[in-house]
């Protein structure tokens, strides 16, 4: 066997082909269930593998993700304590689809008649939406978020998959309150860009108290619907940790919410689309940093 | 090293070393780019490994994942050939969901006090409804469905879970024609259930022509809404190939569309929530069943 290339190794050692396929099996079990959190006896049942033998192979995998940046297996000692596998960001495809915004954005057609940025489509194209909704939540990774609420409707996808980069669900704000949810808070508030009252509503059994809640939406002009969802939120006692969208306009620059993240900017005069600048930094970003990990 | 055991193996031998971490990197990379094809040179540029190594490594990798029931590599020859991740349905993962669904619709508080079955919060909580999107595309993963359409906004996030199982995109149907997506078709319907004339629209650049459309929302009741849907989605000449809901009612049997597929049966005199014929059955399949592969 020293001397066989790799294939001699393989299919020389049914041994080696047997943990092969245990580690890829364990690798692609951590993949479809991230930011869950496991006992060894859960996961040693759900994979039909002894617990000795999955904890080293579990120790194997995550100096494998680590390595190559992409991600790591967190252990949690004690009784309610397990095994969590966190994703690494993937800079690359996040990269890739920032630069695949900023080209289909700028397409000359988006623009509608009426001077709206047409992006419905690509809002709902999961490929299109999944790396943002990651980049989007990775400044909120130590933030201990609770729940990432959205006001319907185009920014739900986003919302779902920041939700799920975070290990966290979605709240839905209502644009009127339904029947079906039982009782609601509703506020008006005036619209910055429309200047229309518009109204919101939450079901009150949609949150619990105290909730650190990170807001996202597909956009933001003045502003005004993340402050109104602010106020909202307030009124379950909710403390909003942060608001991320996909893009904001550059005008006005003071929006009436204070901080806020967008991963893109577009600037109406110019009608050009680009990378925010934090998005595109940490995009840049070697793999592997520190701040990657838990 | 014929002796040792697999640790010794692994602590023997770099070049092993080398090709696990080789193949487990290519495996987290598949089960993060599912339905992407890829030809072998990106795949090669994008892992840094040599284009013979790598159709070695995947043929190597399809025999695993085909073996244990988590998926195939697809290759498709030619110039506009490559490989592609299609990953299996996850049976086991299917069925605990379907399972936590029963049990949290039963819970003696989802009832508002209108009758009405609350579940809002399910609807958007990543874990609970990805496995659903999956479950629910399964019948359609060989009918060559371009886009899946539904209606704003509660069945948003099952629609795009079973767009990413099935590769495709959402198309979303407003409640209201939007200026910011420009000229739009519409209609009016008498709603089956409440009897009230509704509207639904979509704009014209959403969906091109001779598309095959699944239609999937969260509840179904009359089908009104599915009825409506594929009479607005035939205004752009789209073949509606299917309609599947998460939740349908027992009565009336006769839904005002012909076939749809429910992953949940609710009966409102019993106030029972149980998984339908067909989802059951499909997750008690044995894993590997042959009409799993493409």
């Amino acid at each position: 066997m020293r001397e066989g290339d790799t294939t001699t190794d393989i299919k020389a050692s049914g041994r080696i082909q047997v943990r092969y396929k245990r580690l890829l099996a364990l690798t692609s079990y951590l993949f479809t269930h991230p930011h869950t959190q496991w006992s060894l006896t859960e996961l040693s049942a759900a994979l039909h593998v002894a617990k000795s033998t999955l904890s080293e192979d579990l120790l194997f995998i995550k100096g494998i993700l680590e390595e190559t940046g992409q991600g790591t297996v967190v252990t949690h000692v004690g009784a309610q304590g397990g095994v969590m596998f966190v994703p690494a960001l993937d800079r690359v495809r996040a990269s890739e689809t920032l630069a695949a915004w900023t080209a289909r954005l700028t397409e000359p057609d988006r623009l509608t008649a009426d001077g709206f940025l047409y992006m419905t489509d690509l809002l709902f194209e999961p490929r299109m939406i999944e790396p943002m909704g990651e980049l989007l939540a990775f400044p909120f990774r130590q933030q201990k978020v609770d729940v990432v609420a959205t006001v319907e409707t185009k920014g739900i996808p986003l919302a779902m998959a920041c939700a799920k980069a975070l290990g966290t669900d979605v709240v839905l704000i209502r644009r009127d309150s339904r029947l079906s949810e039982g009782s609601a808070v509703s506020i008006n508030y005036l619209s910055g860009s429309s200047r229309r009252i518009q109204s919101m509503s939450l079901a009150r059994r949609a949150l619990g108290r105290e909730s650190r809640v990170l807001f996202v939406d597909d956009f933001m002009k003045a502003g005004g619907t993340a402050r109104a969802a602010a106020d909202l939120l307030g009124e379950f006692g909710a403390q909003v940790v942060g608001a991320g969208v996909l893009v904001a306009t550059r005008e006005p620059t003071h929006k009436l919410i204070g901080k806020f993240w967008s991963l893109l900017e577009w600037d109406e005069t110019l009608s050009t689309v680009v990378p925010s600048v934090w998005a595109k930094d940490l995009c840049a970003e070697r793999k592997g940093d520190t701040d990657d990990r838990h």
